[in-house]
């Protein structure tokens, strides 16, 4: 078995679980769901030193100080420094290059739960199998409900393992999203790869080639600074942003899809993080002082004040550094364009 | 016309009004609709010198000095401080005996709100009218709904002006409610009432001699300190407290009632509040630094923080002094019971 390199993309903003998430502690540096942060669990799934090489982390420079003190001590793990933030593809390129043209990637976003480690690692080696064979893998998440937020995966030809990816489908409506669910071939993008490192590198400058030039120049213009790495800005800055699935597995013909049932969620809002909390017998969920009366399905967190709360259902409410949420479950996604959630 | 004088009761805590009404800071003494507080506007409505005598205030202790900086500059202005609360009846007897037996009195809570004052000045002509023929005189209040949360009076025969009172009636279930208003014979009591002074004392000794005596005993014994009177403790801690309701109004063979489309509101809780406040085309009322999105019929008040609410319908949220209140509407009458209104 060939030893894995987690790289950590630590891009996600989160707005959408502002007052909790801010520009200075962004959701992936939250412990939104245990005592550890979501960049800290995304570290610990891919820690085990007999299966995973040290982690390659690529982050904004806003971000350094939090990574560098949730990190703690991992000999050989490094930072890329990304002089500006352009999507997934430039980032995971930047990581390609830090590593030998053999290395298997294992792409993961800092900022997802997943509950079924044992799952995942089953993936990790089934992706991992497929990407040694030079396949632009994707992991595909058995999905549990018509979901309309998120990208979905139609599964193919079936590989030694997991699948070829037929197509790739935009965020399908309501209709669709059910049509996928009953037909039970398609699974949601949850946005983790694997790649070899020598062949993800060949398919951007196939699909990508001048992205692939200038990631190609800033990396080799880095500065190093030991555990940071700062590749050039102004290779960078020439750059188009864009995702890794537009750039590249949209247009390769090597894509594969590892499908995992492994209780992931993105925690994209407030109701999806309230999905994946303890409830009690009516549904509640409390943090901090709280007292609910004549409540289902309401979740309350605070972080000082006392919250009282009665008779309402599906409701989240959110104290936090000062700022005060009410949102209808199924109104949470507008968060983000919350005055307050802009202004931050 | 003969002068009347208004008599002024502070009694109510609102603690259905919390975390805005607090122990410190009761009910009567916020300025919950305009800029005056209740109490003020109690004041305010009796304040004509070609019409009413000077106020009667009667009051616990611990509210003197809010009383007293409210109150403002009223020459001839009396407070009579209240040894323990005892209910309406002692407090009316009190005041009572502050004035002359020929005097009319015109009982007012300073908890609750009038909108339409000329038709409150008119209704109290016809109550000091029949007052002054030794009539026991209660305000009904035209009901504006099925109410449930109010006692009824049934009107009688007419009297010169207003009816007689055919019989007072509890509190009633939802179906007795639209019964009554349906009937269009039932008023609300609203706890507005006016008497002759001596006419009062009469009544009261005659179906309450024991509060009669005691009430006679602590005024006798009362210390004067000009603007402030303090009946004698000891002789007022032995009345068994009871409203002016049970102790004279259903006893009484001189019950008279004057009906009054004025406007009235208890404020008895915040969804009261909400329907006496001006609202904008979605029926949003707010107050402080809030933004609503995609809300109907929701009111939100912070004395500071920012207040963000989405999705939401018939929902009230108050922030004050450091306590966040979420209620639906309909289950606003239990804030009362919620351990912050209870511990305050």
């Amino acid at each position: 078995m060939q030893t894995i390199h987690p790289v950590i993309l630590c891009g996600g903003s989160g707005t959408r679980l502002w007052p909790r998430s801010r520009k200075h502690r962004p959701k992936p540096f939250l412990p939104l769901l245990g005592e550890r942060t979501l960049f800290q669990q995304s570290l610990d799934r891919a820690a085990d030193p007999r299966r995973f090489a040290p982690p390659v982390i690529v982050a904004g420079s806003a971000h350094c100080e939090l990574i560098e003190s949730q990190a703690e001590s991992r000999p050989g793990a490094r930072l890329i420094v990304e002089p500006q933030a352009k999507n997934t593809a430039p980032a995971i390129a930047l990581a390609a290059h830090a590593l030998p043209a053999d290395a298997i990637m294992l792409v993961c976003p800092s900022d997802h739960h997943i509950a079924d480690e044992t799952a995942f690692l089953s993936g990790v080696e089934q992706a991992a199998s497929l990407a040694s064979g030079d396949y632009m893998v994707a992991f595909g998440i058995t999905p549990t409900g018509p979901e309309t937020g998120y990208g979905y995966i139609r599964m193919g030809a079936p590989l030694a393992t997991g699948h070829a990816v037929a197509q790739f489908v935009e965020k399908p409506d309501l209709a669709t999203a059910e049509a996928f669910l009953a037909d039970g071939g398609y699974v949601w993008n949850g946005g983790i790869f694997a790649f070899r490192a020598g062949a993800f590198l060949s398919e951007l400058a196939t699909h990508r080639p001048a992205m692939a030039d200038a990631v190609a120049q800033s990396f080799a213009r880095a500065e190093d600074r030991g555990w940071e790495l700062h590749p050039d800005a102004e290779a960078f800055a020439a750059i188009a942003g864009e995702s890794v699935d537009y750039a590249v597995m949209e247009n390769t013909d090597r894509a594969a899809v590892v499908a995992a049932d492994m209780g992931w969620s993105d925690i994209g809002n407030w109701d999806a993080l309230m999905a994946a909390r303890d409830r009690d017998d009516a549904g509640n969920h409390t943090r901090g002082s709280v007292e609910l009366a004549q409540c289902r399905n309401v979740m309350v967190e605070s972080d000082g004040p006392r919250v009282s709360v009665i008779g309402l259902e599906n409701v989240i409410v959110v104290i936090d550094g000062g700022e005060v949420l009410v949102t209808a479950r199924n109104a949470a996604q507008h968060v983000g364009k919350l005055t307050g959630a802009a202004q931050q």
